[in-house]
């Protein structure tokens, strides 16, 4: 694997796993107020076109990343309705 | 521009866009305690190795939406800092 590809994945890695301390942070405290709605709705479908381009492409990375991030954010967009 | 392609780029405005939102909410409301500071931190690193992945391929659209996106996520961090 080339240096390029180790610096695409590492990147993929942590913008996926960024989600999970705001997922606890929200699932904990059960407030989520400061967390802009427009934003998770906007990120949200957002993800889901990198999914579907990751689908079209069959690009492994472009779709486990994505699908995770998805997962993710769905799961933080479900607890700010919960809690507002 | 074939389909794909410009599901991409739709992908990539809303994921980069969705962040106007949030940096507005935390400007006005001059509270982001519920947005996570972990979060912030592993997305800015995450998003800050997408933007050189996309210099060393010298992939426009990869280096655009990152270079907003981190912009949007850094003012984030800032304003999570001074109002905290």
């Amino acid at each position: 694997m080339d240096l390029i590809t180790i610096l695409g994945l590492a990147a993929g890695t942590l913008t996926t796993a960024a989600f999970l301390p705001q997922m606890f942070k929200t699932w904990q405290s059960k407030s989520a107020k400061d967390v802009s709605f427009s934003m998770l709705i906007t990120f949200n479908i957002g993800i889901f076109l990198w999914l579907l381009y990751g689908i079209f492409l069959q690009a492994l990375p472009i779709i486990l990343t994505n699908a995770l991030t998805l997962l993710f954010n769905m799961i933080i967009l479900y607890l700010k309705v919960k809690y507002s």
